[in-house]
């Protein structure tokens, strides 16, 4: 089967699938005035394939067989990881900082998956990395967009998946049956489940031995009879309305989350891939994040050029580009973002080529500069709303711009420094309000410090990855403390 | 006159004012289904002066006279000043944060415009102090509501207001007339304007002899001919069918800002309290600051407050309460708010009675204060989000929850710690989500950086303020510099 | 018996104490090249009683019976909190940063010692308040000078004293005898101990049922047989040499730490404040710490002060007073003074006067204001360090300056603006190098750190301190959780 | 020639130097009690070059010709700066965290003068690129020691050389004679000048074309005529007595500064690199700079390994790897040193092969490298004396802890956690001390601030080296504002 197109993709989400918004079922998503937005903006994948400006990076032409995506390549060396980053970029960019995330976030866990079943199989004499590889061949053959399902509801924190007030706070098997298993729970903020065609459903944390109706990892397709998409509104209000000059990103940019329910879901033998291997829980779920963080640290670039881009926008328009203050946030954010950069980068060249082939992004260097992005980005959004100015919570609509009666006064009165007119300097302030003062500015607040793990997880993959013997020998020799 | 009921304020609102929302004139602003909210908010002020429980800290009895509100009390002492600090900390934790600001800020100005007119006149000759103070004593004794106009728009930041492309940047008299002036241009987030009895005008910064024309502060009545309104419709998606569940503090209350045109405005007189006397335009600006910034670290509080509050409430609900990162980040907000609140009373023992008798709160201790919370917000805010988890943007709407079909999902895994319910923890995160992730989110992280001046203005503040021969004087006798 | 003049207290000094300095005894502390230079800083607090300049301040006039040194007046108000506070800031600024401390921590002692004896007593039927009151008069009426020796050496800091690999990581009691307790065990850097009169012992932590032996406060002349002072040379080399010109500081200005030795050294019963109550250990050591934090904060205002106004020297001399950054972190540095200022001072004007009339300063803000100094510091030393310039660490010596074959060089090479000569820009330099970017400099770090308590202690009792349920309530009502 | 031997390097430097420290002339510096600790460490250089352990890092062997240091080779890629920064690494750590720099510092001179005289002499007709070349063959066959004289004393910063109150402020040409040129004024801190064979002299900003005396580069022997090397005394204190227990980096590893003084001194044209050309002034620094920076970035990583592994071993030590606060700290501190890291071989990684085949490391890289390291030394610092504890400044001297009546003391003391004994822990604690909280902990910390450049120069170098416009092309883009 070819690539698929944007037409094909969007015919193949018209499956019958069980998805509410707003309380309400949702018969179609891909003309829901809400869903639909989020469709809109994953058919860039799709898009991108066609479009001679970006195919080269997006489509694998020089494999055995017939192109495919290039989100499904198995990464060999470095520069298949440095490609990978950049498709992902490029993909981000074009997504006006919103990241596309239906072919990334699965192939982070069909990657992952490859190497954690290789050592269960190899432990337990499971048969696994066949499920994977079959698994994996068919995604990448017919252009699957693709969810991960991973954090579970938890209750509470501080207390494993058997310990809980009630027991399923995580996905769990309910039934183990000669063709499959059933699985019952809920997933919480599960990205675009709604419009990708397969889900993959993975564990979210280490486990002790009590806790092996828990161990399981599986995938299955979107409209499996017992799944339930309850689609969260967050970021949604008015969104039907939203003019392209009062809102540049989230007009025509959406992504959706889910609680994603298993209702006694059957899942076939040949779709599982984990069951109930208690000491493997946690190494699939650091597998698939060992991936994924590089994919959010790729992801994350057009959002802080962005926020560079837009200080540097805003200080020209208002005229302070030469205020020392304002100089030297301007350097501040050059710095945040290209560290990012750089960090992610020499992740890539620092790959370790291990079992199977697979190159593994340097973890130490993933999780620096993820930890790096994560814990400087609240300051980073404060410096543009700075330079910007209090007008991002202040200014008019569409309408207002655009009246007979009053439109006048927003082109005469909102002008910035000579040369600069008010509709002009009105939309650059519109995009950075929509980029950092608005729910999209809230809802990257939260993903930076919750998406792809939290800064206490990238700090304890600082500490796991981190050789300390190296600087502790070093300190015990300088300090005589050894011959 | 006595105190006026919430009724009548509302009331006072119908007055044939020019207000335009998204393009469209609105007739009625208390009807209106965004600024009608803003209304409803203001209402908390007349509803204090009113209840038993509040009664003794919004009204002064014991003066001569009738009884007026404490917003009207012109500080003697810094027990006057604990006092207002404390009336507006009550007024906006009855708020839910959100300042009410219908009467603080224009009696900033009101102090602030007393000490400079007797300055102005003992310069100049004229005769403004007494213009104040016929005009204080107007509005208080009619309680009425007041805005300030400040802000101008501007043009290129690093000009003067005669040195722009056009000479509208800054308001101007355009005429100067037997009986009064005529002036022209527009001033920028004005806040409450729209449902306010008086604005008062005041210039935006230092001026050089150049800028005459622009050195003009006055008040006129809301309802004033060529005055315009023209709101703000940020953060106001969706107000009408906002839920107390989902958004539990913006359902309910709202500011509003106005781009505020005066269209050659007229303004007898006895309501100008500069015009021309270009060296006293800075010291009018700051003046009003001065009281005003106390002002803002006073209303700060009860939002401070409410980041510790849901930090607590959220770790507790979360099971990790005695997680040490946990502990440690409720610890930093504990300090943070209790920082601010030290300064905020020590500004207040620390005031300098001086002219007129009036007490000015120490203003380098209120310029750190505001510092202190300005420049911490975000990371704050960051640390809230952190605690409070990813559900903040990935949860249900209320139709979700309340639904017959599905709403049974979301109390049964949304639960936290034993004990805890799924509605009552989505409750909890709707308000962390409405607090800090949401329009209302990026809204306080603006002001934070921008109102009442941005960190720049702080910072100069801190500087003057500051008497830079001690330490100096002290680091040289060390130095063994002088004798 | 009337105040003790300074050759009074140096003649008391040799009383047969038993003083090490790098492995050699000292017979005389008054005469050794180091600890004498401590001795002549510890006069400062005697010299301050003659002064007519100081008096005032550092001798108590009115009361009953005599005048003492006001360091000894049991706090009964905010205004003797301010009062003994500005005693120790201004003590502290003539020793040129260095605090005096030879009064000051033991009777931050001796108050927490009358609150905590109460308790005991009161819990106990013990009587160590009457031994207690009489010690405290004791010392006060012989104008003794005073140093605490809290801190064990304490071996593994994960575990209890009776928890170690031997007995006597914690000073302990090994015989309890009818006349008195003998006690056994180190402690660590506990300051002047070699020139003040008394040490008055204090446990180091809370205590379990099992550390009995261990729970044990007490006091003793430094004379008594069997007490051991272990001077450490920390910052001493080239003490004798030292001049003016290069440390401005250290050449006058020192102070001593020991390691406390305690061999088998009897206290008689009317001397010991605590013997086994292991309930109350951790008790008395927060009493003492709830003073000693307020007298911390108290003498750190010249250090930060001088932060301040070297900063504002170097920028003068170095002719960057107007450059944008260096603007920047002169504001810093004031903001970051004078919040300790104003946090100290408010922590005075909120103290508690509770049991005994004694006035506890807010143990809130104490922390806070401590955490503060603490958590900044090192950032405002590379603020100082950053305009002050290289020639902090490459500058001459004093025989340089004074060669006559060389000496013209500096002079004529090391000036800084127009009017600021060679030697006095050096002499500056040499009081930021001795204060920032020296042993002296290091040594202040690790104070900031560790003294009085480390960072984490400060931490907790800023949790400790804090009302947390009135935030919690306050957001429970937002919340729409509670009627 | 051939690689000379230590030896060979001490004995050429004795040549009849000008060398005076503490006001007197050295007539050997490798005899004085304290230069000469400087010259054992500067021979770490030559001992490497004979060390089989060392040798394939520190020769090339594989050039035409003799083999030599590698630290002369001229970068041609990625490679050779991996290497050279490999070197530069390696030899630090033998100097426990100090950098050798007497060829380091010197071949990055010569690398910029290289690319610079070529531009030079493309826009004069001048041929200075032949001279660079001579020179720079000469040091490498004779495998010569170098120092860069490059900051010159300046006076008031904020003018230029010609706008001083005197012209001596800057080193300036005061003949031009057919056979050379004759200079006056002063360099200060000059890195090793009292024990190198070579000075070689550059400009230290951009100049007016006012300032044409002033823009000259030049390279002397350090026994040239009038050439005046005069010691800073800093850190020196004691350095006779210096233990390596208790100091254990100080007693055997020094750094040598000097005010370098040229006295009307001659240079033949052949040692002239530039000589009035004003507008190359300023490329000749930052021709340095830019391979300086990377030098630096480069002998820093075994610093900020230091600082991990002596925080690892006294958080071991103390018993607290456990506590969350300090495996928090012990994180941080690991990404502070491994992002130094990552930036650092990134930066040479995307380095730039341009004029002469000349690899230049990426200047955007070097700059955030550089800038992360020296905006965070003193946070890392703090959290290093954190974990350490008080005892840094209160510990025993060597004569302490080897006495016979007190030495057991400290040996039962002032062990650790179970299996750590006394004398072990005070070795680790002085090792701290020595690097962290001493005059050479103060040394690093101005050294962060100020070598090669201070904090601002770093940051102004990220705005030049950034390209600002695909971040604005971007948000343009993105927001609307172009096609």
């Amino acid at each position: 089967m070819p690539l698929r197109s944007p037409d094909q993709y969007r015919a193949g989400l018209r499956d019958g699938r069980t998805v509410y918004f707003r309380g309400q079922p949702v018969p179609d998503v891909t003309t829901h005035p809400v869903i639909g937005i989020a469709v809109r903006h994953a058919s860039i994948d799709f898009e991108m394939a066609e479009d001679p400006q970006h195919r080269d990076l997006a489509v694998i032409e020089n494999g055995e067989g017939a192109p495919y995506s290039r989100y499904y390549k198995l990464p060999e060396s470095a520069d298949d990881l440095l490609k990978r980053s950049a498709l992902i970029e490029r993909a981000t960019a074009l997504g006006n900082t919103l990241v596309v995330l239906i072919k990334e976030i699965g192939t982070d866990a069909l990657f992952g998956l490859h190497l954690i079943a290789k050592q269960v199989d190899a432990a337990k004499g499971s048969s696994y990395l066949g499920r994977v590889q079959d698994y994996y061949r068919y995604c990448r053959d017919n252009d699957l967009a693709l969810a991960v399902a991973q954090t579970d509801v938890k209750g509470d924190r501080s207390r494993g998946p058997s310990e809980q007030e009630h027991p399923d706070y995580y996905v769990r098997i309910v039934e183990r049956r000669s063709d499959g298993i059933v699985v019952r729970g809920a997933k919480c903020h599960t990205s675009n489940t709604t419009h990708v065609d397969e889900v993959i459903v993975l564990p979210t944390r280490a486990m002790s031995p009590a806790d092996a109706d828990y161990a399981v990892a599986f995938a299955i397709p979107v409209n499996t009879p017992g799944l339930k998409l309850l689609a969260s509104p967050y970021g949604s209000a008015g969104q039907e309305e939203r003019s392209e000059f009062e809102f540049p990103i989230t007009a025509r940019h959406k992504m959706m989350e889910t609680t994603t329910v298993f209702d006694d879901v059957f899942v076939p033998w040949d779709r599982v891939f984990l069951a109930g291997e208690t000491e493997f829980a946690g190494p699939v779920a650091l597998g698939f994040v060992e991936f994924h963080r590089f994919t959010a640290i790729s992801y994350k670039l057009p959002l802080v050029d962005a926020l560079v881009g837009a200080a540097q926008m805003m200080a020209d328009y208002n005229g302070i580009s030469r205020a020392a203050h304002v100089r030297d946030k301007l350097i501040q954010l050059v710095s945040y973002a290209e560290t990012l950069r750089g960090l992610t980068h020499h992740a890539a060249l620092r790959a370790r080529v291990g079992e199977l082939g697979i190159a593994v992004p340097d973890a130490l260097t993933v999780n620096m500069a993820k930890y790096h992005f994560a814990h400087h980005y609240h300051e980073a959004v404060a410096m543009v709303q700075d330079i910007a100015g209090g007008l991002l919570v202040t200014g008019p609509g569409v309408e207002d711009v655009e009246s007979e009666a009053i439109g006048r006064y927003f082109t005469h009165y909102y002008g910035g420094r000579a040369g600069v007119g008010g509709r002009e300097r009105l939309q650059a302030i519109n995009f950075v309000k929509d980029l950092t003062s608005s729910e999209y500015g809230g809802y990257q607040e939260v993903l930076a410090i919750h998406a792809e793990g939290s800064l206490e997880a990238e700090k304890l993959m600082i500490a796991r990855a981190y050789d300390g013997q190296r600087a502790l020998q070093l300190v015990r020799r300088m300090a005589g403390l050894e011959a």
